[in-house]
């Protein structure tokens, strides 16, 4: 026979989930409401509401997408991309490889431009496939990339598209409440991000944004989107404004409780506040590393406050540092991924994950399991570099 | 500025989502692991085995799809579909027509066996159709129709598939917990569920299971799945034996959580125990409405005990007596779908909400409510009339 499960409480500082906060632990476990149930419906349109505060837009099509941020991106594509359409996709790491599977798979052709792994997207390198294809009808890139801890320059790579008459498709799935993200301003078309980072909920939910451009676009289709569950003239039918609410599919009702209540949270704190917040910790654990010896692996001016991908010292044990911090601290922080792994790890200062307690946490405990391993740290020097920057 | 949202205590008695028990509830908030910890990976591994048991089944390839039950029906479809190929869709309610729909977009032709709304499958009419169609390569039915709460004959569908050397795919939405199921024993190829009916898990997670033929197509296609989120072959990456866990997607921790507790209370309770008192509740509630004087949509021995489809008595205002319902008693029972709406009301007996305090709660609100809208009923004989089927 199976027995309940009881997780222990870990500190989530990997690449996501990050820590869920006790409200939001608190709104998910409220009594269930039927989803076309008219209490729910109201939620509904203030979960839109917020979530157009915090993805800086005004988009009527701005919804949660009842699946995780891989079903995000693919809702982006499917309803945006048809066959034999032209797509260029920026890969600098793991996200722009899913975004060209993506293209393939809807039969349209992947322009690739590559960036190295730790490097942010060439907005020249851009430039020059659009000159290349002057036919792309869409480009795409990731605002944030979580494999290696880079920001690219989402302004002027949505400029570019919008300058080449073509629609952008932007994956803000770690950058949404952590970092500067303008949907609007940027004139961004389809973004999609994910609950599980800086929001701070619990993973499963994909928010979702198109613009009036976009809407046009999937109006104008030719071609059936090739997913019934994530075409959004249908998924409009369920969360639009102005229209009697169709059934489509049984939303996720308690996950939606625990979105609403993580938006509120940066309601609450402000979108300014949080991203302040998110840079100072930034500094705080980078001055703390490097007190200790150890480098980060992206340079300065790219580097994402949210995730801080930190070069693993000759010598050390990736896994065994790894299963210390978990086994021993109860504190989880990421492997590299791809191209990366086994060459760095990923410090996640997500949404709650990003505050005091947890830079502590992870700086004493990386400084205990390091020298407990032999390597070749300076000791004692880590926490108080950190708490002068916080201080500062 | 929002506020946190705080619903009532419903008592759900529609379609589903159903009651979902404080033991779920509470798993549900338990705190967040990640998606690669090794005690969510052994969580993983227990949710499996207990999914084989509720769906008796010793496939290997048995999983929750990280979306709600569409997202498992679109599952299976575009996993064994391929461009060109030709399926036999039977559509006795809402779920066929939308089968339809998946077979269409995935580039392949539907041959639709069509039967009465509240009539079950015709094995006749099936049988026909592969005597026409010698070359279909699938068999799509709903098992239990959850738009008009008919059962439909899944061993003799199943049986017919596999004598003609076609895959079935079933759809259990609303029979998985609740009446007989076995996969297995019906040989059937690809089933796909939902957590928020007989399961009385929040909803959000589609339970499937895909037999060793069904891998086999999947590992011998030639196209790609056109669903990146939803291919089997890159899920089991993340969810399969004997593997090293692969990334694919964030799986929905919590929900996890959740969809463990309630398949450990299934366990619990026995997969035979469970089904006979959805039968037996089931029983008492046609009893308490037939002395009521209101009747049944659908023919005694086609009736799902966890869907029952009431006639809506003439003169009757539909919308009023369910506002007055939800609205007075906080009791929600479902409206008709498609061509039964407003024609029929949906009370689900699923799960927890099929238990003796639901009944109750049910039959006399149901009583005041009619009452008091003038509706020609017999008042004082529903709860006796229950109560007596229980007692017997």
């Amino acid at each position: 026979m199976s027995q309940s499960f009881y997780p222990p409480q870990r500190t989530l500082m990997g690449p996501g989930p990050s820590d869920v906060p006790a409200r939001v632990l608190g709104a998910l476990a409220r009594p269930t409401l039927g989803h076309l149930d008219p209490l729910f419906v109201g939620l509904m349109d203030d979960i839109k509401a917020l979530l157009q505060y915090a993805f800086r837009t005004d988009n009527a099509l701005t919804l949660p997408v009842s699946a995780p941020g891989s079903a995000g991106m693919e809702a982006c594509f499917v309803n945006l991309v048809s066959p034999g359409d032209k797509v260029i996709v920026c890969r600098n790491g793991v996200f722009g490889g899913r975004m060209q599977e993506n293209v393939e798979r809807c039969g349209a052709t992947a322009v690739m431009v590559e960036d190295d792994w730790g490097q942010p997207v060439s907005i020249d390198k851009v430039a020059e496939a659009f000159a290349e294809h002057p036919d792309a009808s869409l480009l795409a890139f990731v605002h944030a990339e979580t494999s290696t801890g880079v920001r690219s320059d989402a302004a002027a790579l949505c400029a570019l598209a919008r300058e080449h008459g073509a629609l952008s498709i932007v994956d803000t799935v770690t950058s949404l409440g952590g970092i500067e993200l303008d949907v609007d301003g940027w004139g961004a078309d389809a973004v999609y991000s994910g609950t599980q980072k800086c929001l701070s909920c619990v993973p499963g939910i994909s928010p979702v944004t198109f613009s009036p451009r976009a809407v046009e676009r999937i109006n104008g289709r030719e071609h059936k989107v090739q997913s019934w569950f994530l075409d959004m003239q249908l998924v409009m039918g369920y969360w639009g404004a102005n229209t009697k609410r169709a059934y489509h599919h049984t939303a996720p009702v308690n996950a939606m409780y625990a979105l609403h209540e993580s938006l509120v949270m940066l309601q609450e704190e402000g979108l300014e506040a949080a991203w302040a917040r998110h840079a100072r910790n930034h500094a705080a654990l980078v001055a703390g590393l490097e007190a200790m010896g150890l480098s980060m692996a992206v340079a300065e001016a790219h580097r994402l406050p949210q995730l801080n991908a930190v070069n693993i010292p000759e010598g050390v044990d990736d896994a065994a540092v790894r299963s210390a911090l978990l086994n021993e601290f109860d504190l989880e922080i990421g492997a590299g991924l791809g191209a990366l792994a086994g060459k760095t790890w990923r410090v996640g200062l997500m949404g709650h994950s990003s505050r005091e307690r947890n830079l502590v946490s992870c700086l004493t405990a990386l400084e205990s399991v390091l020298g407990s391993q032999g390597a070749a740290i300076r000791t004692g020097a880590a926490l108080p570099a950190a708490k002068a920057v916080l201080a500062g």
